[in-house]
């Protein structure tokens, strides 16, 4: 009879647990838990704050009980493992509820710790008024601030998955909200210019987004409120009363009412190195695609461990709930007598941002610049459905790929409907080993209320083809600004779209209906750049200038494109 | 100079025209239209009819003037095809404005003809209420007819993609509309049991869903009513004025003030065959990967032509406007000396009914069977995104796969929200071969809004990896009818589900949490056939039946989908 040990009871642990489970009837299954809950839904806490996922019950999705009556799983909350020894294979827990010890004999150990909140020392962080998000009391604090002080303004610190939900919430709520990112972006698993859409997202929607700053310094100001302990007011009560005064890294200074530090996780991995385990160049925990530690009785998944980059091969730390399932997962097989393997992480992930939703998979340009790989990228902003059918919106699309043997590196998007599903479709691509070239035969679902005959992904593929075949050359929004004498920018809309959207300085403007007609206009010496909104007209326009015998480069993405790197 | 002739000016025709001028400016291109309109968007016109597109001229997406502006294409609507000579290499055409003829020689010639609906000769038919619906004109004709006579109620022949739009159509206009079908669902991309969700859908809205029924003879009933010309009525409007009175295969009349005929299309061959252009089996024109036809100098693309079945590699008729669109792109890049290839077409499709979404890729089981394929299927039915979440709809999801080789076979899905993505992601997996192993591995999309950290595919895919791994012994609905004396039905749901949802006469109901205690209730000598609602809870307990000794098969997609099956 196999025994199997896990430590820590949400996405990993549990996953691996049920599976475990339904592989072995035999199997004696015990999952400890340091905290009050297993298996509950972490990617919604955000959501209970903001108050859209009205019924707290439902981020339970399992309770010690239902996961013991329906897998016979010993779930011990409250218990935290805090030694490992590995020549007798047993654990040392700790019963946080009594404070007392035990071991506990494992045949095989399952390490499912997860990453905690990163919150760097900055003078007076430590004070009532500041919290980050990662299980349920965390939210639970949260929430009783916002109940027992009276949050007027919150400060979010970190622009990631978690600071961009929180900002959400908060805004929901009515309150005015700050939001302090250190990078000059947002969401860096995106590009610059694609968060450049979500900045002005925030922005439109209220929110005191300031990039390029940190925060140095907190104090905590008490209001001079007494707790009435007669009428049952009490201490606690009387200390969370007050307000912060941030400083920050411009020595400006920001009154707020709460403050939420979400600038990253670290893989807990105490326990692991504690025993010897092995770390990996990253900093998480070392395993095999099989899940396995340097200890082959002993397996680790999720957030703790280091996995394998799907581009680059590289170790990497990708916090993600999808992986740490299937992680999960594949640690019972194999703990069971599988062979199961893991195939490398692609890192995709998305976010809402308010009405919009941004996504990515794969590299994203500056990992690529810092792995030193050749690539290429096409940008194109094109519509969700039909758009001549109602409820259309633009999907902006980037797609990296490799000159070289057109592999698909990676892919962004933002917009109000549809990211999911093409960022989806790129990640299959990728996955599968498909080439930009495969990319344009791609056989899409297509009515007018859900998609176009030519998908967003189509097409992308084929600006991405048009340049591998020399049919386009591309020029990117970031060379306008090293334009020379022997290059003249010209702009292919219409007069009154110049006006309304904006234009470049300095750009002749012949709308590309007319310019059969007008060609002669432009000077045959010079290398014509052919700006549009999009692109697309502007490749109409290319390719009639170079058949003419103009050299002429297309503006990838559009005027759209160059736009948003400056938001 | 090359000289390109176009024959057809829609999806396929004018995606080749506009490629062919990107990739010269000299090539000389006529594109000839036998209607009023080129390029215009035939999948919207049921939304228009329905007031959904309440603009007409967003229809239109160019006009020959527009076209001729941007492309240099010489348009000629109007402008019928009637015959190829091709030793002379040209085309002789009708002006259908003034009937006179005249040739126009051509290098390379492109047929893009479409398929028109086809009306099979029922007595009768022949009358002013009767309509199909392939093009503008067709439209306005219908939409005169709502105009001018009463309609209160139509009746739609064929519950393929049209005439399903048009019942919508009619519904939203608040027209009482009977649907018939002459086979026993509607949908025929989809199989029997998920086209039941759709037959559900369609009687909740109030359509009178008449499946195994045909037309067999039509009677025009003028109401009497005589057109007073002194008030500038017309001979013709008072013609239109009317009902119809239905004769059904089943001896059933019906009135009714309207007939859309919508049972299907043909391809629009006789110009080639005149021409002694080689058909193919299937009665589609024959070409080339590279779309040309049995003349090097003739081309063909779109709903005329047939397309190799992605599958099977068998010849197919598919008229869908994706593939045609891209045929295009290719057959203009070979006719200038490219080398584009089509890579066999999926079929991959969708239809708006109503709320639902059903869609569908590859080939679907009664396709499997007329092969005499190898197929398994699994049926999962979960939710659209994490079920805490505001908004969580259900999508059905039927997986066809080979138990040979585990390569994807089809897929299905049917629901309210996220039904396109599902079906594009198995659509991308299998284009690029990969096996129902893989699926597993899938690394989607996931934060609450959009997705689960289980994605429905992923969790599709673990079901038919456990019945690959011999994990999961399946039963199918339909074998449900064929059990013997020596199998039980368990049904592991709870009691009120039991009550609230229905369940099989004579099934054992055992709550899948209570089993492991209760176990002792159910006879080992017995294989047990465990049920719940939709295959997961019974996959829990049909693995720890068969841990303890049992024999014990799981219903794949549960109650639900044995439910939709005689719906």
């Amino acid at each position: 009879m196999t025994k199997i040990v896990i430590v820590g009871g949400v996405a990993g642990g549990a996953s691996a647990a049920a599976r475990a489970r339904r592989l072995s009837e035999n199997a004696e299954i015990i999952m400890f838990e340091r905290g009050p809950f297993v298996s509950f839904a972490n990617c919604g806490l955000p959501y209970h704050i903001g108050g859209e996922i009205t019924d707290r019950s439902k981020l339970l999705l399992q309770t010690p009980a239902s996961f013991r009556a329906r897998f016979n799983v010993d779930v011990r909350v409250m218990s935290e493992v805090i030694s490992i020894d590995r020549t007798n294979k047993s654990v040392t827990v700790t019963n946080l509820k009594d404070g007392s010890d035990y071991t506990e004999h494992y045949d095989y150990l399952l390490l499912s710790p997860g990453a905690a909140p990163f919150v760097p020392s900055i003078p007076g962080i430590n004070n009532p008024l500041t919290h980050s998000l990662r299980n349920i009391p965390d939210m639970d604090k949260i929430l009783q601030t916002l109940q027992v002080n009276n949050v007027e303004h919150a400060t979010v610190v970190g622009g990631g998955f978690i600071g961009l939900e929180m900002m959400e919430a908060f805004t929901h709520l009515g309150i005015k909200t700050t939001l302090l990112e250190l990078a000059d972006q947002v969401m860096s698993p995106v590009d610059r210019e694609m968060a450049g859409f979500v900045h002005s997202e925030i922005q439109a929607k209220g929110v005191d987004l300031r990039l390029g700053t940190a925060l140095t310094a907190v104090e905590y100001v008490t209001d001079n409120y007494i707790a009435t302990e007669e009428a049952g007011e009490t201490i606690a009560h009387q200390h969370i009363n007050g307000h912060l005064q941030l400083l920050l890294s411009n020595n400006q200074t920001l009154n707020t009412d709460m403050l939420i530090m979400a600038i990253g996780v670290r893989p807990e991995t105490s326990l692991a190195e504690q025993a010897g385990l092995k770390l990996g160049t990253r900093g998480g925990i070392f395993t095999t695609p099989t899940m396995q530690t340097s200890d082959p009785f002993i397996y680790a998944v999720g957030d703790a461990v280091e996995q394998s980059d799907f581009v680059t091969g590289k170790a990497s730390l990708v916090p993600l709930a999808g992986p740490a399932n299937r992680q999960g997962r594949m640690a019972a097989d194999n703990m069971l007598g599988g062979s199961a393997s893991y195939q490398g992480t692609q890192g995709t992930a998305i976010c809402k941002v308010f009405d919009l939703a941004v996504a990515s998979t794969g590299k994203n340009e500056r990992q690529l610049q810092q792995e030193a790989m050749q690539y290429e990228k096409v940008y194109v902003h094109s519509a969700s459905h039909a758009s001549y059918y109602p409820g259309a919106e633009i999907v902006s699309l980037k797609l990296l790929f490799s000159l070289t043997d057109g592999s698909i590196l990676g892919a962004q998007a933002v917009g109000k409907d549809g990211v999911d599903k093409r960022i989806d479709v790129i990640a299959v691509a990728q996955r599968a080993g498909m080439t930009i070239e495969q990319l344009q035969h791609l056989e899409l679902t297509y009515a007018p209320p859900y998609g176009s005959a030519k998908d967003v992904v189509n097409q992308a593929a084929f600006v991405a083809n048009n340049i591998l075949s020399g049919l386009t050359q591309p020029i990117h929004f970031h060379q306008l600004d090293e334009l020379n004498n022997d290059q003249l920018l010209l702009d292919v809309r219409s007069p009154g779209e110049l006006e309304r959207v904006g234009f470049i300085d300095g750009s002749i403007n012949i709308p590309v209906d007319q310019l059969r007609q007008r060609m002669a206009e432009l000077p045959k010496d010079k290398e014509i750049i052919v700006i549009c909104q999009v692109g697309l007209r502007g490749h109409v326009a290319q390719r009639q200038l170079v058949n003419r015998g103009y050299r002429a480069r297309n503006l990838i993405g559009g005027y759209k494109t160059y736009a948003a790197a400056t938001q």
